[in-house]
């Protein structure tokens, strides 16, 4: 199929930053709409064309109503503002059978009305608000219903678990909710719509949250830190990661303070930058919501031609592209670690060798002393960015040494800011 | 155009739920999709009929396979949930030309690429996923920046709104975002989707954060609330309102917790309950992110029937209705009030008394000691929900007291609980 010609009428903030979100991801582009979308013309009065690479290959003008005479536009794209000659330069497009996108609120708001009646009347769409896609990080509604009992009231995870099967937010056989099988298929769908791969359930990494104290709940908070039950995706230069587990999150971070049963996904997108969609993860209602929804979407497209419907996962079926799944042991997060310790001197120094000698480096530690007329101190610290291969590696070399009596509790720790 | 016919595979949680929705909006749903749409068949082992009115006008057979036999069904709406049989009803309904709507994640997640490639091959639909619509509440980022500014720092009005011109979140000119008429133009436009009304642009009621005070801050914290710049829509059996405003909520609300420039739109509705929607709310590549998602939308129906697009404001436009605004005498809301006093016996209980008299009742009083020199008190208090007209005749009379020397400053409440 020809590109669709798009006329662009504005290369101020907005203006300028749509043409650059276009070039950038045009493969991207190509691969979900099933067609190549390129801006033919643009007007503009002035603009700076070392902020927009590409921009001499098309036709600039100065004139925005020549623009939307031009035959070979498909799509005139109004980023103009205000209403006036906003309005009058999008009634002429839609009469000149042209599609308009806007990101005029202003103009909506008040001319509305008018525009979407033309538009109705001349069979062109006018569309004026859309969404996203990126990296992207969902909650585990059950794993966050028995992670927010334990921090607010200091419970054992058994003893909530117990109460959430009676609440019915949790099976009778828990294991789906809180070894997290839930959150990975979730997890396994979101990451194929943003990156364009096949479903690859049997590739997610998933922990539960069974081995979550309420120790450990209350010194990550100490730290600044929540518990989430965190199914997390992201492509980088080496693969894309999928993997569900119990993840330390700043306290100030918008979905650390995602509690109860609520879900939400955490999506960090190259435009856009992050977004967050929270609601309800689960009952009767909230999910018969979301099938009428798409019920409705189907009855409104019944007899369209297959083509112009939105691929199943978002990408055309021929642009699914098999991008390597990382293995955990590529993964590089940051670490809560918490160990039991025999206290005396020369412990600390052990330790610190061991994480040096592994790359590790420590961003924060602390030894809590043994309580009364127990024999083990505890020390827990957090450490910087590293391989999960290298953590592994020194965590085992920690558990053979002799005043180490147990296991090393490993947590995986995300600051969810924009890399 | 004749109803689209459902065939419905389950009647438990989620199969009842979509049942009674879609019964229980079927006026609403027309409106949108253009045509009705009504379950005709459904298949379930086992249901209880009292807690679906109306399942007795439709035919349940017990038997999933003999439904996606049916030659009147349209679309197969699978709820069984489970692997199997889930993927084998699917697969043949599809193979039968069948559309297909399932909320179970399990199957998409393991066998999506199977069951989307047999789709495409016979050019149906597989839907998996939706959005929501209802009731619904915006935050004013420029706004927002400032008010969050005030709290975290304690700093002036005046002085926060200098900063943010300078770092250009705020314009020269920055009435449209100190007054809330940004926020205005985003609420017209969400009621219209919302309610499938008109776009009324000139019947939101808009008021500024400019007379907020580092106090009003600083007490609204005191009593467990944020103050936020917000926009309100909602609609009640005796009309919609349509409202911009600083407004108190509860901290532990999520969108209390939505900080600096960031953008969220709170959404109550019928089936899903609350949901939240977070983001940047301006700048250059976050806008131009949600333009290219609009031009990838509209290139992707290009071709197809106008009546196959999803309507300019979600319902179809001859089903916009002409529901009334109300205006803010009719608003009912909680207030927090703060005035200076006289400080002398008595001045409780004049204020009280008008209070009481006015019909409106106070959930919590506090009163500060004039400061050291200082000649007046100053009185803060919660009142619960009122209608407007009520709260203003109490205010005029309570500033006409003697004991009162200047204006009472008064900010709406919203606890944003589902009613």
């Amino acid at each position: 199929m020809n590109p669709v010609n798009v006329g662009l009428l504005g290369l101020g903030t907005v203006g300028g930053g749509t043409f650059n979100v276009l070039n950038r991801n045009a493969d991207e582009i190509t691969r979900r709409a099933g067609r190549g979308i390129r801006i033919s013309h643009a007007a503009a009065r002035d603009f700076d064309p070392a902020r927009l690479p590409g921009i001499d290959a098309i036709s600039v003008s100065d004139d925005a109503f020549a623009i939307i005479e031009e035959p070979d536009v498909d799509i005139i794209v109004e980023l103009i503002g205000g209403y006036e000659p906003a309005r009058e330069l999008v009634l002429r497009a839609i009469a000149n059978g042209k599609h308009v996108v806007t990101a005029n609120k202003a103009l909506i708001a008040k001319h509305g009305n008018e525009i979407f009646a033309a538009a109705q009347a001349r069979g062109v769409m006018v569309a004026f608000e859309a969404a996203v896609a990126g990296g992207i990080c969902i909650i585990n509604g059950t794993g966050n219903f028995i992670l927010t009992e334990m921090r607010d009231k200091g419970r054992d995870f058994a003893d909530v678990l117990a109460e959430a099967q009676a609440l019915g937010y949790a099976e009778v056989d828990p294991t789906f909710d809180i070894e997290g099988i839930d959150a990975a298929h979730k997890l396994t769908i979101l990451a194929s719509i943003a990156f364009g791969i096949p479903l690859q359930f049997d590739k997610v990494y998933t922990e539960g949250i069974s081995n979550i104290t309420r120790e450990d709940v209350e010194y990550a908070e100490e730290f600044g830190y929540r518990i989430k039950h965190l199914g997390y995706t992201r492509r980088s230069a080496s693969g894309i990661e999928m993997r569900v587990h119990p993840t330390l999150i700043p306290e100030r971070r918008l979905i650390a303070n995602v509690d109860g049963v609520m879900n939400a996904v955490l999506v960090q997108a190259d435009a856009v930058g992050p977004t967050l969609y929270y609601g309800a993860g689960a009952g009767s209602e909230p999910t018969a919501s979301a099938v009428v929804a798409d019920i409705i979407d189907v009855a409104r497209t019944l007899t369209a031609d297959p083509g112009n419907r939105v691929p199943h996962l978002a990408f055309q079926p021929d642009s699914i592209s098999d991008i390597p799944i990382l293995t955990m042991a590529d993964v590089e997060t940051a670490y809560y670690l918490r160990m039991q310790v025999t206290d005396k001197p020369g412990v600390m120094a052990d330790i610190a060798r061991i994480l040096g000698d592994g790359g590790i480096s420590i961003e924060a530690i602390v030894q809590k002393e043994p309580a009364e007329g127990a024999e083990f101190a505890t020390i827990i610290m957090l450490c910087h960015k590293v391989q999960e291969g290298s953590m592994n590696q020194a965590i085992a070399q920690i558990e053979a040494l002799d005043f180490i009596p147990g296991k090393v509790t490993r947590i995986r720790m995300e600051t969810l800011k924009a890399d």
